[in-house]
């Protein structure tokens, strides 16, 4: 998140890390010099205009609250607001309209569900969605650092034949999925997976849009992948789906099969923009499209989209 | 295949592995003693009741007809013969009746074709299948032994900081995702999806079945995944699935997720059973159903397939 701000050098005057007291007294680099971290507290969110938090939902749920008591608004990339009706849940380029309807707290969505919805929109504008199947691929990033941590070590222990041992899944990650990401409801879908239905009914204002999701860990550092299954309203060929595509904002097509042209997580990492490919009809099903999706589950699946709504905010501002 | 037929005694007198001459003299291992390696020709398919071909799809075109006028009946691996109206295309559990029908060649169906088809079967004799969408997480054996090394190969070059080299896969394998499994054609689907979209039409009888695939190759050494989404003609729940699946040969229901328990790749590795999980509803359509279905695909996605398919011609036979 530091990265993608510092990238940004007209948006703010000053910028004030903060951290819990557990990680000490430290500084962190910040466009070119060192910031000094500050303990997270009401004092230290005092005199902010915008405060993003990348905390556990937990902490959100404390600290949020009392920085818009300080008169700041918040953005928030934890599930804590997600779903409270009075929370915008805000890609900007599928919804930035409905940041205007904040009352201090703006959330930030799931990393799967903001590469999802970047695609399901302008196809949504061009035929009208009736129905979304998603199976995702998703990189060990997205749990934190223990679990890049974990698949490293893992695959160390599987390459020199030494037992695998699991703190932070479940089970083991190195050269394995995991049909897993999140606890499980009692109807046996995860936290995950009904979060990527909810978030996207959201987003795009479908309260009704039907959507089936498995969610799955796959052995990969860094970058979310989706296989996209939609059915739309009206018919849609794979050329006009990748026009529409290739049009909007954030999306960027990479989509020549015959050349070998189609993105990867790997490619995906460190990129801003939301890659899509392998656009073919299904023709299982009246008006079926087949997409890939891939995106940086760190940078426009939460730091990237976090600083654009507070980029929207500026402007709503100025 | 050596491994699973030695575990079978009853089904033979004697077994004769044959390699193409650029193999060198050699002996390989079988059910404890080691058999000297014949070079294929006509001559040495010559008196022979059965052949199991483990081939390139080229080597079985040329030999395989060769071995049946030889007077053998020929089960293959390959997809030379699988489309062929005049050839069964036979999973024992699900159209055992079909391997009666044969000309002198059975085939083999493509391996993740044969554990979806598994687990479909007991489904549709319950409920009537409407529409399957599959994806899968297709582990790197399926490719071969080259791309084994490949992936291990590239694994270390990724943990060391050194260039990754791609020789077998278009792209790099190691902690990526491929959404490309043998060749596109025009219309943006591969081969491997084509494969598992007309073998299950085949196998099930149901030529009109719609079925829409995303193939997908994983960083993973052994077994397939598939997250199976598939709506029938009459409701099923979760419960009546898993007893249909339960009590269907050749299936292993492992699902209790409370418990955290569901098949993985890992778990899989070595077993004849296909394993399924996280049955549950899949509420964006009529009569929706989630399922995870995993399975050795070198043993019942290929070897295992093939030597049960021996089995019935066997039992034809006596």
């Amino acid at each position: 998140m530091l990265s993608v701000l510092g990238s940004r050098p007209g948006l703010f005057e000053s910028v004030r890390p903060m951290a819990s007291s557990r990680e000490g007294e430290r500084t962190v680099p910040f466009a070119g010099s060192q910031l000094p971290v500050v303990e997270l507290s009401s004092e230290s969110l005092r005199g902010l205009d915008l405060v993003l938090f990348a905390t556990s939902a937990a902490v959100a749920r404390e600290f949020a609250p009392v920085a818009v008591s300080e008169g700041a608004v918040v953005v928030d990339n934890s599930r804590a607001f997600r779903m409270d009706d009075s929370v915008p849940l805000v890609v900007p380029e599928v919804n930035p309209h409905a940041v205007r309807t904040h009352s201090g707290i703006i959330a930030n969505p799931n990393c799967s569900t903001i590469q999802m919805v970047l695609v399901l929109k302008p196809i949504h504008d061009e035929a009208g969605l009736l129905r979304v199947v998603a199976c995702t691929y998703q990189s060990v990033s997205g749990t934190g650092l223990a679990a890049v941590d974990e698949l490293r070590e893992q695959t160390r222990a599987v390459m020199s034949d030494e037992p695998v041992v699991s703190e932070v899944y479940p089970a083991q990650i190195a050269f394995n999925c995991l049909p897993h990401i999140d606890d499980f409801d009692d109807a046996g879908n995860t936290r995950e997976e009904t979060k990527m239905v909810l978030e996207t009914r959201k987003i795009m204002d479908m309260p009704e849009l039907p959507v089936a999701v498995t969610c799955v860990r796959v052995p990969v550092f860094r970058s979310h992948a989706i296989a996209l299954n939609v059915q739309t309203d009206r018919p849609l060929t794979p050329e006009r789906a990748r026009d529409a595509l290739g049009s909007f904002p954030g999306v960027e097509v990479v989509d020549a099969v015959e050349e070998g042209a189609y993105p990867t997580q790997v490619d995906a990492a460190g990129l801003d923009a939301t890659l899509v490919g392998r656009v073919r009809a299904d023709t299982s099903v009246a008006n079926g499209l087949w997409l890939w999706v891939v995106a940086d589950n760190l940078r426009k699946g939460a730091a990237l989209n976090a600083v654009q709504i507070a980029e929207l905010l500026a402007d709503e501002l100025s």
